[in-house]
């Protein structure tokens, strides 16, 4: 195990491939290796990239990627995908552009299904970015599916984050609305040949000037042709730009953190309380879950409850309160 | 508290509004109201109503309650709404045509926000739906705004779904693929005066030929001018239709229940199942929060993950463990 962790911090693609794979199966195993790693996290930079489907995404992580490479940066990608199964087998398929980073030792590739999700960011992307991260992954590119407010999850993640759209993209109106302006730390108008680009740069700047600005950072709109690689060296100029203006600390620390605390310090900070809360709620869930198959006092309560014998809500408040909690707690979760 | 429970039967309207007052706070007498009166609940349809925003949900729901009141039903509304506030009061604002019904009798409105919800239907609008059920409503309505899958818990709720769309919706595509096939009873096309109206039902028809066919019902498409009121007895011609075809018996009755059970029966007794369910994570979660902000130890926890000096996944696990979880169970929710 401790050979593990070694491996992991040197890097090993094979260790961090198995590693992940425990994770997502929460083997106990995991959680002890995260809190090994977790002093040689916080070198990494990760960045979001999210926007409706379409819009070129995983050209531009790929280009992205191309120009990380370039520079003999080391790169991670996590593709958060609504379907692909953990195996992202079936992303890989959809990737044919990528193939040839999956030779690269210097690119490790993941894809994380959303399947059976609410909405929102899994949770265990988080501890994917952390893994790549002591793994000595230099830069985590994090690709995300826009539907709806799904996307807001990123800010849970990137330490930059690309909010990527298109012209004539019809719910462009619709993603801009969705809460997607508070998001966006960049954005990026792709397939900037097509009809409709510069209308579309305006439109958002127009929408970012009666937004209220939250920090003093005001997202600049890059026009990129991902699929030929144009804009990209400017993109990536502003994101460490944005880096750079999250180095500076934050005029407005919130009391018991220090005032030196830069604002990437803070944004990383709030994600790892969130990344805690969110395990736990997962946790629960996953336990009762487990109770809900062994337990056949439970199993009856259920099947009262759609005989209508008992009422759904009522039963739950008292399911809770005579809960055997200590059990309830201490059931595998597995 | 009896009075309560009896002028909620006699369907005073008042009293519907305090008790979904006291369910939005957690109020325990709301849970004891509830276990009262579910013997009393299960005469009302409940009739879902979802579709992207701009479709005209709100006119359609609008003309259906003028058809159902002018029939003599008595019609409770529910309007799911992503920004409104518990009160309504924001949403009130955007239905100056629903007014004339604020002053009906005949006539419940209640609108339910989404805010701070992760995607899905608000637990409590099953509660809502069954308070209104027991208040003596005939046809409950339930408009949800389409965004992304999070229409998807309109399944969860309404006995049949009406999926809106509307020509030129430039989400049209997107929508369809999100999974809203399998969740249409019927398709609607609203705005049918406008073009590519056609064009939008062949579009649907050729999807639904694609789907395969979960049970024995095929989705009708049918066109509105809801402005107008055009098209809507044919809509609830096949409401009705669907119902009958809920009250046949399903031939795929899951193992336990009686074969004899309708499809519309099984389709009730998953979602109480479902309530139950939710209803127990939610409280999980409510009480975990109450912790957060009364428990220094958990408190300090948090600060020691935001500082690093603990790693967050590990430390759920811990808490989880170490918690002493009859304090954690039993913590009041409130």
């Amino acid at each position: 195990m401790m050979d593990d962790v070694e491996r992991l911090l040197g890097g090993d693609q094979r260790t961090i491939s198995r590693m992940m794979t425990l994770l997502e199966q929460r083997d106990p195993v995991a959680a002890s290796v995260m809190r090994q790693i977790d002093r040689h996290t916080g070198r990494a930079y990760t960045i979001g990239i999210t926007g409706p489907p379409g819009v070129g995404k995983s050209t531009i992580v790929d280009r992205l990627t191309e120009l990380l490479r370039a520079q003999g940066s080391n790169v991670g990608i996590i593709a958060v995908d609504p379907n692909s199964p953990y195996s992202g087998g079936a992303l890989l398929g959809d990737r044919i552009r990528m193939q040839r980073h999956y030779l690269d030792s210097g690119v490790f590739i993941r894809s994380v299904s959303t399947r059976g999700q609410a909405g929102g960011l899994p949770r265990i992307v988080k501890s994917l970015v952390r893994l790549l991260d002591a793994a000595g992954k230099d830069i985590i590119l994090v690709e995300t599916v826009g539907v709806g407010q799904s996307e807001l999850g990123i800010m849970g993640v990137a330490d930059t984050v690309l909010v990527a759209l298109m012209p004539e993209s019809g719910d462009t109106i619709q993603t801009l609305k969705a809460g997607v302006m508070e998001i966006a730390d960049i954005f990026l108008v792709n397939k900037a040949d097509r009809e409709g680009a510069n209308r579309l740069v305006a439109a958002i700047t127009t929408m970012l000037q009666i937004t209220p600005e939250a920090a003093s950072w005001t997202p600049p709109v890059m026009l990129t042709r991902a699929d030929r690689a144009e804009g990209l060296p400017e993109l990536w100029d502003k994101i460490r730009e944005h880096r750079s203006f999250l180095d500076t600390p934050a005029l407005d620390a919130p009391a018991g953190e220090s005032d030196a605390a830069s604002r990437l310090e803070q944004r990383r900070g709030e994600r790892r309380r969130q990344e805690f809360l969110e395990a736990v709620q997962e946790e629960l869930n996953q336990r009762l879950n487990a109770r809900l198959r062994d337990d056949p006092a439970l199993i009856r309560t259920l099947e009262g409850i759609a005989a209508k014998e008992r009422e759904p809500y009522s039963a739950a408040l008292e399911f809770l309160d005579d809960s055997n909690l200590p059990d309830f707690g201490l059931i595998p979760g597995t």
